[in-house]
């Protein structure tokens, strides 16, 4: 598809066919698509639990306002953000080094430039550590939705759960924030979509301040 | 540009054509696109800091390791995420609900409701609060570099930076978190680029926890 086909194209779809699978072919290709978007020192702390059991389903569903479409969809995914993602001896983060040192752009002495770089933009704070896990993850799962799009699929991204009972009833470690849920699959036949909701502006959406 | 050639030809570039710029039409057109995002509640907390003036672009890349990208690109992006963006009398969340009540999604009478929904989703924690702003000023992020490359643009998303520093020096009120910089422009005539950086694969990706 072109790309701003794409764009108006993708909608929050409440109403999933529930007879219409994805494959975990499909699946896979659009994984892969949303997995070329970009990270922090390409650290790509990102992950997904992908449920198509209808009884885990039906377990999240309880725990995300009882939306229907979170069963009724053939998958809803559960995206991670690793908060460790930017440790020594994350597993991503050896590989990148390994990378780098392959590539030459980066020496073995600079392991510790390297190591206090994303430790001191990463975990000055609480906040800082959720923000650089939550950023990374939520530019996956926007190139996700897209790639959906793009290959004929509807997603709906929620927000409408509990955080903590999700994590608790999944056995999701603490490392792990869940910035969003997204149902996947194909559109029920005969629903008819609502208009796009309004947009902000251009302008409303620049912005300055009073110089200092 | 088809949605594919889109995702593998944006690419972080660190070479900007200084002698190049990006007129404020095109600007808008990519800002108009990005804008299509998702978000929860349709909320849309994020906002953008177009520094185009070199003496702004340089305060801000002293605060950004330095980095010449920063000053080099025509256009230097701010973006902020609103963490007040889900607030009673916020003039986002005030024009959902009216919009909201004028299609018929919504009564006069589920105000406290839709209030208190915002509120237990996105001020349960500090770190909630960040993310719930992160996550969606992220979509739009990534939006905007999809379409920048759509529109023949280049990009480079940036964590280097002080955050508190740059608020500061431009005078960003506490509301704001800044998720990420983004250079923009064309790329420098004659500077090739290197191959992409690895990627995880989709079985990296995808991650299961033992049952509970």
């Amino acid at each position: 598809m072109k790309y701003e086909d794409v764009v108006y194209a993708r909608r929050a779809i409440n109403f999933f066919d529930p007879e219409k699978d994805v494959s975990e072919e499909m699946l896979d290709k659009v994984i892969s698509l949303a997995a070329q978007a970009p990270s922090g020192f390409n650290l790509q702390p990102w992950n997904l639990m992908i449920l198509r059991d209808k009884a885990k389903k039906e377990k999240l569903q309880a725990l995300a306002w009882n939306q229907p479409k979170v069963s009724e969809a053939p998958i809803t995914l559960i995206v991670l953000a690793d908060m460790d993602g930017w440790k020594s001896g994350h597993p991503t983060v050896e590989k990148n080094w390994k990378e780098m040192i392959a590539s030459g752009s980066m020496t073995e002495d600079k392991r510790d430039w390297f190591l206090n770089a994303t430790q001191s933009l990463y975990r000055w704070s609480d906040a800082a550590n959720v923000a650089f896990a939550v950023k990374n993850a939520s530019f996956f799962s926007m190139a996700l939705m897209y790639a959906a799009t793009n290959y004929g699929l509807e997603t709906h991204p929620m927000d409408g759960f509990d955080h903590e009972g999700v994590k608790k009833a999944f056995n999701i470690p603490d490392n792990f924030w869940i910035p969003v849920l997204i149902s996947l699959g194909y559109r029920k036949p005969g629903v008819e979509l609502h208009d796009s909701k309004w947009r902000k502006t251009v302008e409303d959406i620049k912005i300055t301040f009073p110089e200092g």
